[in-house]
């Protein structure tokens, strides 16, 4: 009565009626299902001349995995950590944290809340940020002097990636290199599931909350890599807006720069129906640009839309402070799963190669182009080359970000670039790579570094080529 | 430098602000963030009076949670649940199902994967449909002849409610009682995580495959009550549009007004920030309305808007299947953390009073009104009782869901009611009350069987009095 048992031809010809389907033109482009059961282009171009029973085998993916942390969020909501973490069956806690955040207070008044709780809790704040190879592994030697039954991770990316990869070290023990995604590492999957891990996210960026991937540089390889997997996802996300309330403008605007490129580039992405039909095994946590991400990735754009700008020129402006930490969490429920790509990509190098650019309000003993500058200095000429994959979704993402822009230009390819550099002006992030130091001799060496990034451009809605990185770069030497 | 540790005083200082800000009357009615700084109206409404050092503590609510099952989506996902569930570590796994389910051949296929993946397997098919204390009770009995360390729910949410009561009963064991929620049992939280449960639901309607509750009927005390904890969230849900092609059209017309009203009903429901300040030990599943539930129930809305009809009226149609699919995840994804009200108070004498009637394409051996009639028969006129709360939360579900109905009426109030029976009288839905069977000497019985279920009208957005039942459900005896 209310289910079936589809046989393979059945099973063809619904997949044959949804291509049909999926040709109709819908009215309302707002509903997010579009795509959904698409199967194969080449044997659904013409779905009226296809031979049904040549179908025995789709060619092309039809399915799509999508998960996000469990969520409290609120003022306040930081407070109640030491109940959360005992509902997961936490009692010896190890917070980690990097010596900026460690500053702050804020893991401090972690711990205390946790031990409030009737928690047993230390503290590890020697995070690097931006995590090396050396700084997890110095991690998990300090977090395997004791036995720890939970974690977690307070601060941006850096020390929540970090304590990801703790909690895999030390749950099931083996080289680092064995757990790295392939070609740098080899690519195993953790034995089971972890230990808990509850994620405090302080900068409203990384998304790292809801994803299931760490990110490191590999210092002897100059290469950026990382694990992925879903067991890495924590298990709670304990969001507390009131914990960005003195961030200072420069890294409010570079963490929803971040944020705004999460959005942009999974919103942007291949489609998950436009690669081949994975095998379980196979499949990994990037799918490309599906339905559900699509959902959270257009709520986020709103949000950044009414109070990105506001975020920076007025800190202590909660309800914009509120906006932006569900925005960089609905970013990275879309992220997380679809995936990012072209200036993700051209980030690391931008990020690795700098020379003597010291952003203000950002530590001033190294040389830093902070993550979120790095990626969104290539995102509008990079936008404008993948604009012709998509040109609706490129127009509706700039609609949603700034109306006006339909105003500025005539020229719909630049319409999502013209609203990014407005933007960009407004909260002052640097005018492209000359902005941090870059000239057009370095444009080699950043095509190249970017060229290392096969994962991330395999999400690319277009195959990505030496030029095609050249010439999105040498557009980002000046954005304006 | 990334982080804050706020005062007391800066915190109230910062709420003011939040409450300040909410007050702008914001431009773009489509971003869902609003009210998520609100605190108590008591306190605020007019925050430039206020005396900020007054406010040292929240009498409101300023925290929500919320979660989601991750999900395998598409056609052919169901194939691969044997890898999913070693994945989770099971290996001897029993799929719960009920004898309708079982005779589609759904979980035998189940079963098939499952063994295909190296599984050991063993089907359950006794569920009662609309599950029972005491056929929850024998559920719990059989799986407890062997050992199991992974469950499997297939079918609508009578088997997947069952799937998660015997998980719970056989990895904690204790007398059902002791965790059904106050006061008809016991109230008592598990004593940690459950083994791994995979959701696959065969109805597009429950959304029991995202929510951590499970619902049943108390025969002695003739009452419906249930089992709410995050620990009931299945870990996985494997959600195939392939398996509903064949679902009747009563059944889908049924089961999607279900999804219709977990979408209206969470959307319409009080606010959590409406609520007095819950401790993390008190906080409830159901939250009331927040800007997370709101993004769900607004994507499940366009969904339906767009396939609902098509999916009833030709059930062949995978792109409307798939839809409906995926709107009734969405829509768990809303009401498993927001909650429901009226209309699913209403549904329960509704559909536990039952008499002669014996809907189409259902068993005929016993009475029965299906439980998405049942919730539907009142929402007309649930909606019109809720609509002074948030006019322009109605008006905005009413346009998505149908933007004729601007043009039907001119009555404000009445344009959800009139997208609702216009759908209803379109997909074949009985004409209110009267259509299964009940009269005007039956509302009594019914307002006494509404007024006991006060865990959801607590969800409600205004106070419900036992008068206000008996308007709804006598204005429902026919709804056109």
């Amino acid at each position: 009565m209310q289910g079936s048992n589809p046989s393979a031809t059945e099973r063809d010809a619904a997949a044959v009626a949804g291509c049909r389907a999926m040709n109709l033109e819908l009215a309302d482009d707002r509903v997010p299902a579009r795509g959904l059961t698409h199967c194969a282009p080449a044997r659904c171009r013409d779905p009226a001349q296809e031979e049904v029973g040549s179908m025995t085998e789709y060619l092309n993916e039809t399915v799509f995995t999508w998960g996000a942390t469990p969520l409290k969020f609120g003022a306040g909501a930081v407070d109640e950590i030491g109940w959360d973490l005992a509902q997961l069956g936490a009692r010896r806690v190890l917070i980690i944290t990097d010596p900026d955040v460690a500053a702050t207070g804020v893991p401090q008044r972690v711990a205390d809340a946790a031990k409030a709780g009737g928690l047993t809790v230390e503290i590890y704040d020697r995070v690097h940020v931006e995590p090396t190879d050396r700084s997890v592994r110095d991690a998990v030697e300090a977090a395997s002097e004791s036995t720890w039954d939970g974690f977690i991770g307070v601060g941006g990316g850096s020390a929540i990636d970090t304590a990801k990869a703790v909690n895999l070290l030390t749950t099931y023990p083996a080289d680092l290199d064995d757990y790295v995604n392939k070609p740098i590492g080899r690519g195993k999957a953790p034995d089971g599931p972890l230990k808990p891990l509850v994620a405090v996210p302080t900068t409203a960026g990384t998304g790292s909350e809801t994803t299931p991937v760490c990110v490191m540089d590999f210092l002897d390889l100059q290469v950026k890599s990382g694990i992925s997997h879903s067991h890495l996802r924590p298990n709670l996300a304990v969001i507390d807006p009131l914990l960005t309330l003195s961030m200072p403008p420069e890294v409010t605007a570079a963490s929803g720069m971040d944020v705004l490129c999460h959005a942009l580039e999974s919103y942007t992405a291949r489609p998950f129906h436009s690669f081949p039909r994975h095998t379980p095994e196979t499949r990994v946590a990037y799918n490309g640009s599906n339905p559900i991400s699509d959902a959270w990735t257009e709520q986020a754009l709103h949000l950044l839309a009414r109070s990105f700008r506001k975020a920076v020129l007025n800190g202590g402006d909660l309800e914009a402070r509120t906006d932006m930490m569900l925005a960089a969490t609905f970013a990275g429920m879309g992220f997380g799963n679809a995936g990012v790509h072209v200036p993700h990509a051209c980030a690391y190098p931008i990020a690795g190669r700098v020379r003597e650019y010291r952003p203000a309000n950002y530590p001033q003993e190294v040389a830093l182009v902070p993550h979120g500058e790095s990626v969104s200095l290539t995102a509008p000429a990079a936008f404008r080359f993948t604009f012709p994959t998509d040109p609706g979704k490129h127009l509706r993402a700039a609609d949603i970000l700034d109306p006006r822009a339909q105003q500025a230009t005539a020229d719909e390819r630049e319409r999502l670039p013209a609203a990014l550099t407005s933007l960009m002006r407004d909260i002052g992030v640097p005018n492209g790579l000359s902005g941090v130091g870059y000239g057009r001799s370095d444009i080699g060496a950043l095509v190249e570094g970017t060229m290392q990034q096969q994962r991330l451009l395999a999400v690319a809605p277009r195959t990505v080529h030496d030029e095609d990185v050249e010439a999105v770069l040498t557009e980002s030497l000046e954005n304006w």
